[in-house]
């Protein structure tokens, strides 16, 4: 089958003491830590829990409300011109497109649009995540 | 790899809007639905996405707030027994227990918990909830 979301992401107050929940105390593998910054934490076959500082998730992806809260799922593509059509598409559907596709400083493209409640995906192509056939995710590193 | 998150529900205001968007829209296969009340859609290998009527998940899983977004991430287990255990991992870990393992009436057993920044897990035991070998679930018919 298809894979729509790939990374889900939680803005977090403190990301080592969101590390140690979920890694140390809930015994989860972490697949990517920049302290301070960002802990990716595999949950599932093909898929990422990203816990992202939340003021640099709200400088890339927008202000938080109890309507637009601090977690976006990512809808992950196969090359730049499929994040801009997508997007298309879903503005299409009703959404309403909240940041354009872009370049970013992590080495891939992405935007961003709501669903009709208000919930927040990015729609991202991104080189640097794969999955292997047994749904192990690598990523790679994040410039600070 | 173990699978942690198996659905991730949305609390939306409108069922068949949402159902419509996600469904109609994106093109994005329907797993189940039950009218004016739930509507699952495959987004993953093993991942379903719930969109409930908010008013019914306020109902089990507890209030709205901008701290406590609606909605909730499931990490599904294999007995009844597991749902306890991991509560009690949780809380260990840090978490704050919002609701302990009960009876549901869609035929399982969960509970659940805030992680540090008030995102609500469910832990959950549904055996009317299956995964093939290429990540295509089925899930009961839940009652009305």
């Amino acid at each position: 089958m298809e894979q729509h979301l790939r990374v889900l992401t939680l803005g977090v107050r403190d990301v080592e003491r969101s590390r140690g929940f979920y890694v140390d105390g809930l015994g989860w593998p972490l697949a990517l830590h920049v302290p301070g910054e960002v802990a990716f934490v595999q949950i599932g076959h093909g898929l990422l829990l990203s816990l992202w500082a939340i003021e640099q998730m709200v400088a890339e992806a927008g202000e938080v409300s109890a309507a637009a809260p601090p977690l976006t799922l990512a809808h992950n593509v196969a090359s730049e011109a499929e994040v801009a059509a997508f997007l298309k598409r879903a503005a299409h559907a009703g959404a309403t497109l909240l940041k354009p596709a872009e370049l970013r400083e992590w080495g891939g493209v992405s935007g961003y649009f709501a669903d009709p409640d208000g919930f927040v995906w990015e729609v991202a192509h991104n080189p640097g995540l794969r999955t292997d056939a047994d749904g192990n995710v690598s990523i790679g590193a994040i410039e600070g």
